[in-house]
């Protein structure tokens, strides 16, 4: 097959790996129907994560089921699966609690910008679908993944309840999905924090009842001025750099709940400020695999279509333009097919 | 009256100061039956924070009203009352929400070690016995006031509840108590960290079912061990110090809940190791206010007592030999009777 590699920032190759085969007999191998570019993915191509070789690309996937491993008992042959980011085996005490991403077995997927994809703990990290799902509804199923398990798990770490207000920080595909879902949790009042019209658009098509262009301490002031000067119940943090936690924590109530779901880079808190501050914060990488179910289920039913985060689709091949227009912002997320 | 002072790192007077007045229709005078020092007080007294003029101590306090100003309702003359260390309103918006230590209308207390004292939103601040309650009560009462309560916050915000289980990090007094707030919630098994046997010994009555005697990567690997290589699902961190917040977080399961409550000295968070030992982490100046009510009770009922922390008594004009015990830890927690 034809995968995609990065050589260096900015140097995404598609290029001839060999076929993934069933190398444990937990694995499947899926074919994929869809692919996509992460926004973490951006880590590497802008050269703030450190590129040491030529590595696989991708960790966001939904296909149909093209072999299984011997162990394998809860999925089969020609079942449409989506899985997340983190191989998980959905039976350790870790994941029974819900955090399947810190799984005692865990496997992080990083080859899934391909056809063919190896899942490991394929009883555990896939769920499938009882019928094969329309073509419509494919990008949606795909955001479930990664995009819109990031953005739900952002809103139910911040503990979003019905009538209460929440800010979003970032206006990313993970903070456009964490509007929807804070909506979906019967959020009263939805902030979100965006200076893109486009963006702005689809976030007020999401559930965004307020939007707030200012940022560092205008932003904050503006959040205040719209919270009778206390701040937000919840505040839902989908960047991952110093600034935009600064500003979540700062925007939050005392007793408030901050979540943070973007992998945080060169972020440093003060204890002080936290202690004072007297916020809950939670975060970490997405326990996806936990609302996988349940999400796929709103997509099926047509109850939501976080598909529409995805404002770009290219043929697999041409990936390296997807990233290109995530870079320069010409797109807030690639689709890619096969 | 004779009042206590701090003029410079160990340097405590009981000296002449003016007895304290109304100075708001919402204040109230107390006449102190006991007042004691804090752990927090040592941080002035040893040099970490900063002296910068002579300064009035105590924040820690229960007596009889003595007076109250014109709007005064809820409170009146002749009453045995209970009040935290944060004066506060009790009707804001924060307040309702439990975060009474953050209210709009919040002032310190701050003359506490002295035998009147006035209390500011008294309505809010304080909460009155039905009966002036016995002499053998008064020192647990007196804990209710800052040291239990924080230790019950401890507990709280680390969603301490029954079978599971808990690592309490420091042996203060607040880390004491904070076991024993464990215990009331139902914890199954309840680590204490600790290397001072008078200090242990209490733990152990307290409800500790394990002590670990080790600190740094060894505590956390011994927590690891008593924890099946998981981690607690709770864990209480009662000191303040990074050492102390690092091996809260690292003693944790992932999805587990650290709670902080020791005012923060040169404490700072890596934004990345939080995020991938994706804790819940909640802290701050506890509100003790919220828990005074339920507290009191307990004590009054002989559910609970929390007044063995005192291992001191002294007269309040020896208040300077209060602290040198506490300092050199001598004694856990030094009572002060006017």
């Amino acid at each position: 097959m034809q995968a995609t590699m990065i050589y260096a920032p900015r140097d995404i190759r598609f290029e001839d790996r060999p076929d993934p085969t069933i190398a444990k007999p937990t694995d499947a191998i899926v074919r994929l129907l869809a692919t996509c570019i992460c926004g973490s993915d951006l880590w590497p191509y802008r050269g703030i994560a450190e590129v040491s070789k030529p590595t696989p690309m991708g960790h966001e996937y939904c296909g149909i089921v093209e072999e299984i491993g011997k162990e394998v008992r809860g999925i089969k042959r020609g079942q449409f699966v989506v899985g997340s980011f983190a191989a998980s085996d959905n039976t350790c005490v870790i994941c029974k609690d819900g955090y399947q991403s810190s799984c005692m077995q865990r496997e992080w997927m990083s080859t899934a910008q391909a056809p063919i994809l190896r899942v490991p703990l394929a009883d555990g990290t896939l769920v499938a679908t009882r019928d094969l799902p329309s073509k419509e509804l494919i990008a949606s199923l795909l955001a479930t993944s990664d995009v819109l398990g990031t953005g739900w798990f952002a809103a139910d770490a911040a503990n979003v309840k019905p009538g209460k207000t929440a800010v979003v920080v970032g206006d990313g595909a993970v903070g456009l999905l964490a509007v929807l879902s804070a909506k979906e949790m019967g959020a009263e009042r939805i902030i979100a924090m965006s200076r893109h019209e486009s963006r702005q658009k689809l976030a007020r098509e999401f559930g965004a009842t307020d939007i707030v262009t200012e940022r560092g301490d205008e932003g904050i002031a503006r959040v205040k001025e719209l919270t009778k000067g206390i701040g937000a119940d919840s505040v839902l943090e989908c960047v991952g750099t110093q600034e935009s936690m600064i500003q979540a924590i700062r925007s939050a109530r005392p007793g408030g709940f901050v979540s943070y779901v973007g992998v945080p880079h060169g972020v440093e808190l003060d204890g002080t400020e936290l202690f004072f501050a007297q916020v809950h914060l939670h975060g970490g990488p997405a326990p996806v695999r936990r609302y996988l179910p349940e999400l796929i289920d709103l997509v099926l039913n047509e109850k939501i279509n976080p598909g529409k985060v995805f404002d770009l689709t290219l043929p697999l091949d041409q990936v390296a333009e997807g990233y290109r227009a995530m870079d320069e912002r010409r797109a807030i997320k690639t689709l890619l097919r096969p």
